[in-house]
């Protein structure tokens, strides 16, 4: 079949909007048709050519929502019809990685997926004069319609809008998941988060879930201050307009009669700044303090501390895509939204459709939006 | 009184072995005749002058074993004649951190106890010339009698040696309790430990003890094998021997049919070298590695990694005392050492008077020795 696909071509250009050739779903496969997606910092990343294992031609895009058309042979728990997120970790659930019980990191088909290909090892994507189009992160939702393993993909209810949910193929799984998955954090916890864009955001608001006490936020823009405390930020902090360094602020906030050391329970850096991380790693508490990884760092960038950080009882840990295991944990956040649990809606500021796609990264580059969603 | 003593007059001379005052216990303290005492790297660290908050002149040593002779002012649980190791991790089970369950670095003392102070800013020891003498590690035992606060001294049984369980006021405890407590090793696990000096063995043993399946010893010298290998290890790596890299040599060992990424649930470093604590780092395995730095990097020296590997399921911990509660903890591994569920002996290879202390130090300088013991 033919679809529309906004396809990069190299890196540094803007995407290229055009029909594509799609081969229909082999053995275990699901072709789907994309009702929405977001655009997010790791498409970016790739586009930009900074990502070092950036494919190209390919059709980007990993934060969609849409429907089952055509399942392949052998796929047994989705039918045509069926309301889907897709991963780009998906869970096999019979893998080494899955059945540790100790990891949402499934390796299933990470060799293929990484390579931009379909587990056997091809592109379902081609131009129309045949040259195949590499797959991105497994998803490919830049494009109207996409093929993805089965284990690839979760079923959500049918009831929930796309335009929403397909930030939980993302941003909203990632940040929240990191809170509860990744860190485990317990009521009347203190926390810091660095970095208050979406991913940010969804940290504070899986920190208020969690009945977090104290949710300091901290970013270099004051712009940022009012959404997060609508999210349940407690406590703003701009480094650029304190006296001090940033872990003494945090240290000093977090002290009281009881404890004269100060230091959060819980951070998270949501820059991919590897300073950031550190200052994230050390105003966390002395004994105990848990630090999550959650931005991605430039190639090549290192993390570091004194080992004495970590010595006296620091946590070093990070999280990708929160931790959480697709197929079984996405259709209970769309759940979660739909009761009311966790707020979305806020954080899409922009709509457009797929010819404008381009208009979103420029948004994203401008920092005027928290999230931009195409609607197909 | 008057006790005898080994005292540190300066940085990077030897001990002098002289008569010092040692004033009576004041509120809260005991006065506690050791002995026994092991010789210990960190205090090697401190005589050379490496330690950047050494003081001097100072009555060092903190891993030894000894009996109750008088108790000062408000002092209920213990009483002349018990059997005590001194901690210089105290356990005051009423602190902020005591409380938070959370971690062992009691913080009832620490500010004292950093400036080689008892808890009232004042010191016990003095020259004859009346010179204060400052304590260490709130131990101070190379001298014959020290005073300690109550909640710095576990009570153990009285039938257990004392020239043995010494070592359970340092490196036993370290060693095993980075396994029990802090990296909380379960039945079937794989690990890897770097350097087989006394606390890589303690942990091979900690591991023996719960359950470990594979357990790699790393170390440049081939002649440490024979002695781990006693201890529980069932692999060896000479990272000066193999082609590539000690990381791909352990992922190499712990691959198999069903894991073909391999690597090590778990990884110890016990070498104080940030290097290689970033290879015990890198060699724990995708998704659900732990490792635990326990060794003491020199002044300065700083950790890193790429965050990639912790995004990816590593988690970076640290220990100290490992993780023990000293009153809690410590009379327990005198109970498993008496059953025989733990060994000390072939780790005490050599003995000694206090007058010949500095020879204990030469042993270690030449690697000679695993642990020396000075015997009062
Ligand atoms: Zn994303
Ligand atoms: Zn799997
Ligand atoms: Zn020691
Ligand atoms: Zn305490």
């Amino acid at each position: 079949m033919r679809t529309r696909a906004a396809v990069a071509l190299a890196p540094g250009k803007p995407l290229e909007i055009m029909d594509v050739n799609l081969d229909g779903p082999k053995a275990g496969e699901v072709l789907v048709e994309i009702k929405a997606t977001g655009i997010c910092h790791t498409d970016e990343f790739t586009l930009s050519g900074a990502d070092p294992e950036g494919l190209f031609p390919s059709i980007l895009g990993h934060e969609g929502a849409g429907v089952v058309i055509e399942v392949g042979e052998g796929v047994t728990t989705l039918k045509p019809g069926d309301h889907v997120i897709p991963l780009y970790t998906p869970e096999c659930r019979q893998c080494y990685s899955c059945l540790s019980g100790k990891t949402n990191l499934c390796t299933a088909i990470r060799n293929t997926q990484g390579q931009g290909l379909m587990p056997d090892g091809t592109t379902r994507f081609s131009m129309l004069d045949g040259t195949p189009i590499y797959h991105y992160m497994g998803c490919s939702t830049f494009a109207n319609h996409t093929v993805l393993p089965e284990i690839a993909l979760a079923k959500v209810r049918p009831d929930a809008p796309f335009e929403k949910i397909c930030y939980i193929g993302c941003g909203v799984t990632t940040g929240i998941g990191s809170v509860i998955n990744t860190a485990g954090v317990e009521i009347g916890s203190t926390a810091a988060v660095f970095g208050l864009g979406g991913i940010g955001l969804n940290v504070i608001q899986g920190l208020r879930m969690a009945g977090a006490d104290m949710i300091i936020g901290v970013d270099l823009n004051d712009a940022k201050e009012e959404m997060a405390r609508k999210f349940g930020m407690t406590h703003f902090v701009n480094p650029s307009k304190i006296e001090g360094s940033v872990v003494q602020e945090i240290q000093r906030l977090t002290q009281n009669e009881r404890d004269h050391l100060g230091g959060v329970d819980y951070s998270f850096d949501a820059t991919g700044n590897v300073k950031v991380m550190r200052d994230a790693l050390e105003c966390s508490h002395r004994g105990w303090g848990v630090s999550v990884i959650i931005g991605v760092a430039p190639a090549g960038a290192e993390i570091s501390t004194r080992p004495f950080q970590l010595v006296t009882g620091r946590v070093w840990k990070g999280t990708a895509f929160g931790g959480a295991k697709g197929r079984t944990d996405v259709p209970k956040f769309v759940d979660w939204y739909m009761d009311g649990k966790i707020e979305i809606d806020p954080m899409i500021t922009h709509t457009m459709p797929l010819e404008k796609i381009n208009e979103a990264f420029d948004l994203m580059h401008k920092g005027e939006s928290i999230r931009s969603v195409v609607i197909y």
